[in-house]
């Protein structure tokens, strides 16, 4: 099945935002064994929104939608897209009472332009919004497919997983041998040297097919398959993720796409290990990550951003002279990452403490350079380790890699304790 | 003059990269007045990539490429454009020299592929690649203007800069007045309300033209003008900034692309404020986002995110009888979020405690309902202020929701004691 991707904004073609709702959709639609063969982006503009339609219908069976279907005046999607296909518009029923709830949680009075929000086109399957205003759609006519989208991200993503992907495999994709895929994902271990490992692996088979590639600070291999059933593709998927494993034992963290901080989660969750955290450069984003995932309370019982040095004294008991006068190691040295990780877990009264003090940049301090971090985990009954990172990139980068390679170490030394892994 | 910017390469269509190519050509050529009508992406594949070609003859005055111009058999963008204007290609001599120079230099045999990296369609500038090896090309043929760059970004951009720009002024754009836009952003107030205040401003004119759009939990405004002159664009642009300043003065925040962040932690430094935050449901997100910001080091001392309930004890003294037992506020409570904005800016000894206490789910917590979430604002020899918000959407959005509910919150109180906005 051939698929085209048209994303709808003015804001794309003035380059105010990048166009990462494609790179999503491809990924997905790659998954789904459907060959993108265009991807088109247009304004805010009703003629040419609709010349990109009827362009689209000629070469794409299926074509996905992203934007211009909010409140305001300039957003055009599903107006463009029913006069296309000469059909006429309602407003969807469930759509209106997620909009009129909306505001009356809020207590904020609805402005008219919202009802166009739950807008659908006649005949089509709404696709609900559940972390947004805007109602989505599918519909099947003549020989194409569409389904049309939001444009936020946040909105986008969940959308197409809950409610488009379904309503795909079920009335697009019922004659294709479906293809199946693994998720492997990575830590401590750059994409090269993974490519290096896995080289004659990658060259020996095509079946399934093994794809590298390299997100910010971790790396994920798809490996897939085209199979009648599941458990046939499962079986060929489970064996190359062994062989896969035997190679890179200390690196593979886990076989769906999840993050490192959930897998430290759950696992520390259904284990009943506490941790808590000391940040000083990354300034909150450790912390930030571990309790993005739902559950963390029962594992996380908190942590100090200790951003000056006098917090790192007050609140951790770094003493003074570690930090200033004559032959001080600084707040950026072992000796301070070592304190941080201890006494935060004695604040806290948790198995493990974790810390981080860096230089995050863009200007160093304590003539140490930008990208020199440490990282400190202590543990109760067990020993103090701390990690000097040298790491490059900029500020966010080397906040995002800090984060990222503490929590690497934590899953080594919860794996220590463990004979089998979490997974 | 109208543009279509033609990226090509079948990793773009496979999602593996993202296409940033677009976003940094877009505005560039907004810069220089030129429309962006319509972006595309099209795969190494010869026949498609022609039809995209004549797609974009007729649609478009000036077609820039990016991408398939590099030493492998995939690499067709010169082909397909010399076979759809009916010319031939050659080797650039200075182009070739540059290729083997490289070779020569590493001490590497150049292997015959390379050469491909040195052809141009006849009649054509050769655009130097200073980056790299595959030399770009501008062509004027007929009635369009065409341009073939590079795929690597770093490669890319230089040349479009150094090379491609001058080119376009010098042929294509003699008769073009410059577009001038500025970028208003706006806090505390939803997308289709702030379109609802601006309503008549916006049907009311079209030169300086006003685009509103949404980006997650914030909205902007960008209005832009074409003018022969910087300053009379600004004058204009800056008399319309004026009048939506006096609709909503307690909402614009900025008149360049800045996150309120940036705004918060520039004004406490440049007049010597300092903050500090407790954060519970938003287990550092509040933090991480101030410390993004360059310079935060100089306002920012630190906090506590006190996920768990002995962390608000221990650490921000909460009385255990507002926690727990019979008819207790509760954790996620307007008093908790009172205390621990108090306790944390008297414990980190700064002008302002910021405190964030809630229910971002996915389950609710104490029998509150998911969403509902507290943020107080402490300030030395002032009032605490304690708001609350009844948020929708996920765990993610109902975060960062609060987050920039409290920024804003922060922002007006700063306000208040300053004659005039810090903009």
């Amino acid at each position: 099945m051939k698929a085209e991707i048209i994303a709808v904004g003015t804001e794309l073609l003035l380059g105010q935002i990048v166009n990462s709702n494609a790179q999503f959709l491809s990924v997905e639609l790659a998954a789904l064994g459907i060959d993108v063969y265009f991807q088109t982006v247009v304004g805010d503009n009703s003629v040419r929104l609709q010349e990109a339609i009827e362009i689209a219908k000629g070469r794409a069976d299926l074509i996905l939608f992203t934007g211009g279907i909010g409140p305001t005046e300039d957003d055009l999607t599903k107006d463009a897209l029913a006069a296309s296909l000469g059909r006429g518009l309602h407003i969807d029923q469930l759509a209106m009472n997620h909009v009129d709830q909306f505001f009356s949680n809020r207590g904020v009075p609805m402005t008219e332009n919202n009802r166009k929000q739950a807008l659908v086109i006649d005949d089509s399957t709404p696709l609900p919004n559940e972390t947004g205003l805007a109602v989505g759609l599918a519909i099947s006519h003549e020989d194409n497919y569409y389904v049309v989208l939001p444009g936020p991200p946040r909105e986008m993503k969940p959308m197409f997983t809950q409610q488009a992907k379904p309503w795909l495999l079920q009335h697009a994709l019922t004659d294709e041998t479906p293809l199946y895929s693994k998720m492997l994902k990575f830590a401590g271990i750059g994409e090269s040297l993974l490519e290096d490992k896995l080289i004659n692996l990658i060259h020996g088979q095509n079946d399934p097919t093994i794809a590298p590639y390299a997100k910010e600070g971790e790396v994920t291999v798809r490996i897939s398959t085209k199979a009648p059933s599941d458990s046939e593709a499962m079986k060929k998927l489970d064996a190359l993720e062994e062989q896969i494993r035997t190679i890179l034992p200390e690196n593979l963290y886990a076989s769906t796409d999840v993050p490192m901080e959930k897998v430290i989660v759950d696992w520390m969750a259904s284990t009943g290990l506490t941790l808590s955290c000391a940040e000083s450069c990354t300034g909150g984003l450790l912390m930030e990550s571990i309790t993005s995932i739902p559950g963390s309370s029962s594992m996380f019982m908190g942590g100090i951003v200790c951003y000056s040095n006098e917090m790192k004294q007050k609140l951790l008991n770094v003493p003074k002279n570690y930090l200033e006068g004559e032959g001080a190691f600084g707040a950026v040295s072992r000796e301070v990452a070592e304190v941080l990780a201890e006494q935060v877990r004695i604040t806290a009264g948790t198995d493990y403490g974790l810390s981080i003090t860096g230089v995050a940049g863009p200007g160093s301090s304590e003539r140490k350079p930008v990208g020199l971090v440490y990282i400190g985990i202590a543990e109760k009954d067990g020993k103090t380790e701390v990690f000097e990172l040298k790491l490059s990139g900029n500020r966010e980068n080397i906040r995002i890699r800090s984060v990222k390679a503490i929590l690497y170490r934590l899953w080594r030394r919860l794996a220590e304790h463990k004979a089998d892994t979490p997974l």
